[in-house]
């Protein structure tokens, strides 16, 4: 595991007397409490929680800018938290410092529906948005895994299954409030579909990871519900003859709104797991959102091309219930692997290239892996270039991080060289800090000093995206 | 006519030396001739000119890397220059100095066409990449008016009739490579669909109007060319009963690729221009792209909904003949605006406002300009929010400016009260930079932090988007 960069904590003395002034300020909403603290300073993935000293659960905007000029004034790091499932240590306490869970400000503030958009609260979570929005005839399409945080879905830009159609986070964020690095309030945008009145500070603090400042209100983008939808899926004897399926499907102009794959290894897993018997081979589903006659269409235009490419045992349905037979093998993919060897953790690889490099970039991993020890299913929002290896691994035996760490590397390293990034949708934290580096190299020093005039003093979750 | 912030103008001995060195670096690539430096000082706006000292027409990222060594040690501005059609003044040299002609470097340097994007110098103008695209099947969607190049467009976040289903500038740049104000060269992003991996350095350079560095290569996305494209026109009684019908087809998520609006005061010049006899209303174009069945069927559904507001006169078809017809009354519109008042400028508006606030503001710019003596036809890309009026001044009749300050500034009021903005697509220039203020308050200091941690000695296109 790599060792968490701990070694500039705050003064003990600073620390203390912010805290003291914030329970001042906040009363019972402050806990040092070890279970608490422990909690706040782990995610979901394979990174050792790095406990903060105290944490306050924030109810406001002023609320979050007063604690944040308390921990400014005292020089006290200040991390963000929402639902703690991020997946590259981003809420680890690097430094020491307060830890601002938002998951309180979970107000659903005001839906405008002939807009198609909506104001909420950092720690409104993507299902309860879309429960809320049941009524209404619209949804939110960003789907991670996790239920997440819709604050933290924007820190970290995340995206999901419906990215192919509807974008990520940088496309579905249309302003933000946000608490600076100083305690000020800005908003970043009006409510424009668009606008090119100066610096695009939305998409700036989108993918920012709480790093320049903690954003305590989102305004979204909604969708119609589409009138129909039609599901598919379909075996390919190659891996590369399902990414040409999809690549020619995106060319021919199809609004296809999911397409996700899973390689052989993954289907196994799925059988095994679901007591199914799918056959053990590249598997695309699709998905198609439209009218009636729209998602007919779709469904048959790319039957044809799956047909082209060798596609087998294709189906496809407009049925609610046969979609969500289809789909659940697809849903089951995390549990399968979880279920490979049980008591284990999963380290889940993130690397997003051109389309027209995937089958290669795929191919390529796969004859790596197949030297390793390690089991590692794999699924992708294909669409995209985006796919994850599920490394399982037993984060305590050395043997088998230092082997997670080094198909990663190599997996990294090969995306990279394939114009691919290193991220397509977890984001940085401070796993993937050198990477960074290696993607971008001399513009990582635009990014200093981006975060340097934004948060001179290194207080805003110091120690993720860039080294200061 | 606003004043130019001019007065703070280069050292002139400075601005000699730099244009000596610059003159040993590329020859006559350099001019310092009144007529090149009297262009390259004007926009397409009513702005006046405000020549740069000197312009150098740029080959490659290495030459304006150099160019731009040169002007820093020298602390001389530099402001880039595409194709001289910008709206709010963005290529006045404000405080002089040296202008960089990037219309030289207009090389398409890569398609991929498997997915779909392109990598293209910044002297590329949309038609042009068009033009090479032809036999691909693929196209670039953003149209603003004028054949803009897509290094300028990129710079001011430009848009046009397609950004309902296809975004804006801001949707569709991937990657860009800038030269920094200190000459250093930096890639924002491989080109990945979607990256987790870091600040959003693309979004940031993105309508950042050459403030901030100068842009020398964009990586765009592209689109296949659809099957079959249906346009649709029809009248309405009201301008409320047209937004409503907007509304209505954009919420039954009608995936409509473009729509425009124009009031019954454009369609009576229209008319008198092209000798038509369209019904003097308000009137929608609409535009539909998919496969053949798929066009009609939007088509059909749009005519139902236009039908339930009191839509007229609704004609649609998929004949390329016809479907210029129907759009040639729309592209008349600039023409029969000019022709309202020979020998006469206009000056464009350019607010932006959420979709439910549209007709609001219409009509209450409507009412204002009942009372003005300036004729201001209004045509607009409604799927967003956005319309301009077209002023036609005299722009030597002080009375005729000061009116169309007063139309703008209670217009853009009006937009922001609604929670709109000043500018939908044209960017700020220095036409806007209070209106910017108005419109983001606080977040402005964040701009203005930004501009100052990547341009400390405010060379890069200076006055533009934030005083300094």
């Amino acid at each position: 595991m790599p060792a968490p960069i701990s070694n500039r904590r705050v003064e003990p003395a600073a620390c203390e007397a912010a805290i003291a002034e914030l329970k001042l300020l906040v009363g019972d909403r402050l806990s040092t409490a070890a279970a608490v603290r422990e909690q706040h300073g782990r995610d979901e993935s394979y990174h050792a929680s790095v406990p903060p000293d105290a944490v306050v659960f924030a109810t406001s905007t002023e609320d979050v800018s007063a604690v944040v000029k308390i921990c400014a004034r005292h020089k006290v790091p200040i991390i963000a938290y929402g639902t703690g499932t991020s997946l590259e240590g981003h809420v680890a306490a690097l430094h020491g410092g307060v830890c601002v869970d938002l998951s309180r400000m979970n107000q659903i503030v005001e839906v405008n529906a002939d807009d198609l958009d909506c104001r909420v609260g950092p720690g409104v979570t993507r299902k309860q948005l879309n429960e809320y929005l049941r009524d209404t005839g619209l949804f939110f399409p960003i789907d991670p895994g996790a239920d997440a945080s819709l604050g933290g879905m924007t820190a970290t830009r995340a995206s999901g299954t419906n990215a192919v159609r509807y974008g990520t986070m940088r496309e579905n964020v249309l302003a933000l409030i946000v608490v600076l690095a100083d305690g000020r309030v800005i908003r970043t945008s009006k409510r424009a579909r668009k606008s090119s009145a100066g610096y695009d500070l939305t998409r700036l603090f989108v993918g920012s990871e709480g790093t320049l400042g903690i954003i305590t209100e989102i305004t979204l983008r909604l969708y119609g519900i589409p009138a129909a939808i039609s599901t598919a899926m379909c075996a390919f004897p190659t891996v590369s003859e399902a990414v040409n399926t999809v690549i020619q499907t995106i060319q021919s102009g199809i609004p296809v709104a999911r397409i996700e794959i899973a390689d052989e290894l993954q289907m196994d897993a799925i059988n095994k797991y679901s007591k199914l018997s799918l056959k053990v081979a590249p598997t695309l589903w699709l998905e198609f959102h439209g009218s009636a006659a729209s998602v007919a269409e779709q469904a048959g235009m790319v039957q044809a091309i799956a047909g082209e490419h060798g596609g087998t045992n294709f189906e496809w349905t407009t049925n609610a219930e046969e979609r969500k037979r289809l789909w659940q093998a697809r849903h089951d993919a995390a549990y399968a692997n979880k279920a490979l060897r049980p008591g284990c953790q999963v380290w889940a690889t993130d690397v997003c290239v051109p389309i027209s490099r995937l089958a290669q970039c795929i191919e390529e991993t796969k004859a790596d892996l197949a030297t390793s020890f390690l089991p590692a299913p794999l699924v992708g929002h294909v669409g995209d270039g985006n796919f994850h290896l599920t490394l399982v691994l037993d984060p305590n035996d050395p043997k088998e991080v230092a082997e997670c760490e080094r198909l990663n590397r190599r997996l990294v390293a090969r995306a990279l060289a394939l114009d691919g990034t290193c991220t397509g949708e977890h984001g940085v934290g401070y796993g993937k800090v050198d990477f960074l580096v290696a993607e971008h190299g001399e513009a990582v020093s635009v990014m200093r000093m981006i975060k340097n005039a934004l948060d001179p003093d290194n207080l805003m979750n110091p120690g993720k995206i860039v080294r200061m």
